[in-house]
């Protein structure tokens, strides 16, 4: 089955490919990945850039602005570590709303500095400027990686290979629909949409071990699809062993949705997806919830049976 | 005089302070300067990020889609130039209208491959997303310091030196209003302000032996204050050494403005503003127009006598 790339990876793809890498030596991996990779000196440094906007990825009905500077900066800093490494300094570049005022952004700083201090990374720059609508928060994170060995690519994964997830997916998308419902209750899952914590606190462990990583931005149906392209294999998914909280099952039934749909097709839990050889498996943390393939097809068990997994996941350029 | 700080600068000041920069030995130069910088391994890494927003800073009315990828990423490298730096690699997260299209897209990251290429610097990621209304470009650029005898500081004037400005100021300014009032003529101040180009050129000549620098963004006065506050000194500035464009002139007397409103309080020019030690002075490259001096006050003189000079530039927050 031939992948129905989303409409920003084939734009993606198309801009960023013919700028030849070749020009730098210093490009160990190029961007295409979670984030780009240079070699600059001794040291291996991890480059991504990110932006959430006003009435698209956040809204201020439902949102502190210092859970939006949060979010912001934990999304960012997660490509960071879905390559293995570890954050070193954020440069933020807020674009405001006419009606924001200086209150606003001290509050959006807050807590931007408050994820900074819990990521240890340092806030090394900031651009403010006016636009002539929503606000936009773009983040751009640098970090370091320890050695080659830890760096983790989509494009790792072999065939025998493991697959885990690092903690319970599709809350956040669970948590976004209660709120745009007004459902009251669901704290848990509420938190996982407005206050995602990246997995800075396994990386060190995982990172030495896994094959191949990405984070789970925009759910677990993009993200397998993304590592099974980018290493050229299949995989296998089992539902039984997909972590799915209680919590969620009782709001998909109160919401009459299918807890399935925020898992495969939901996103921002900013969980780690990885895989890892055989013989690092008692290394793993989290799930294993299924097992790289040589055929180049993805397969998702359930009770209802076996189907080839369709890419669903948000598309930043559908609309 | 107390110099009457811009309303972006006093929020910048009071966000980026308090974040204490010995979490992080890496920090060698905080936000606050044109750009920061890190020690990476035996390295010196400077960070900056910027944004430049439709309907604010450009216009697709007169800019084309390049020419905005080209600025937007030449406006950035200028803050990496200013502190000494080369460039090696930029990101850019460019958030969308609802009406740009993926010829749009392209047609931009034409123009950011473009200058990436003249610049030498690799184009290390991308994120492209959807906003609610005018088009964000937001540029991270990364550079490289040779080494810390390059490093230009705003903050290292001293009485005594020499000030020079590396190319004529104020075509920007003027070059908008040209194309703001749809005037036929002036191509050289219209491609100064829709095709700038920072000072890559002179940076290895004149980074060794200058005392202070920063890039002309916000307009002459603007850019001396920052320097002069920085650096605890004051400054004397003679008209009569400025660069101006005979064209300028003419555009003035046209528009029926002043050209020294355009010098002083015009922006966008991308020239470099730096001051060096009077044993220095030939190395310079460009214009002396001034010295700096003990006294805490900015004295310009002109044709018309002698001035305190006022604080103007671009305000970001202003409105």
């Amino acid at each position: 089955m031939a992948v129905a790339l989303t409409a920003e990876l084939k734009l993606l793809e198309k801009i960023l490919r013919p700028h030849d890498p070749n020009l730098h030596p210093a490009v160990l991996v190029p961007n295409g990945d979670d984030a780009a990779v240079l070699q600059i000196g001794d040291k291996l440094v991890v480059l991504t850039t990110d932006a959430i906007v006003e009435g698209r990825h956040f809204n201020f009905q439902y949102y502190s602005p210092q859970q939006v500077g949060q979010k912001a900066i934990e999304s960012c800093v997660s490509d960071v570590i879905a390559m293995g490494g570890k954050p070193l300094a954020v440069l933020i570049s807020l674009t405001l709303s006419k009606q924001s005022g200086s209150v606003l952004v001290e509050s959006i700083y807050q807590g931007v500095q408050r994820s900074c201090r819990r990521l240890n990374c340092y806030l090394a720059g900031g651009d403010i400027t006016t636009g002539t609508s929503g606000l936009v928060l773009g983040v751009t994170a640098l970090g370091l990686l320890e050695c080659e060995e830890r760096l983790c690519l989509r494009s790792g994964a072999k065939a025998g290979d493991s697959i885990f997830v690092s903690g319970p997916l599709g809350g956040s998308a669970a948590g976004l629909d209660l709120l745009l419902k007004g459902v009251e209750g669901f704290e848990d899952l509420k938190s996982r949409h407005l206050e995602p914590r990246c997995r800075i606190d396994i990386i060190d462990e995982i990172a030495p071990y896994a094959s191949s990583m990405i984070d789970v931005s925009d759910g677990l149906s993009s993200e397998i699809h993304h590592i099974c392209r980018m290493s050229g294999c299949g995989a296998v998914l089992l539902d039984e062993r997909v972590p799915v909280s209680e919590s969620l099952k009782a709001a998909s039934e109160l919401l009459g949705s299918d807890p399935w749909e925020y898992v495969y097709g939901g996103g921002e839990d900013y969980e780690l997806l990885y895989t890892m050889p055989p013989r690092f498996r008692d290394k793993a943390l989290g799930s294993e919830i299924g097992v790289v393939t040589e055929e180049r097809r993805i397969l998702r068990h359930s009770a209802a049976g076996c189907v080839d997994l369709q890419l669903k996941g948000f598309d930043h350029l559908a609309e």
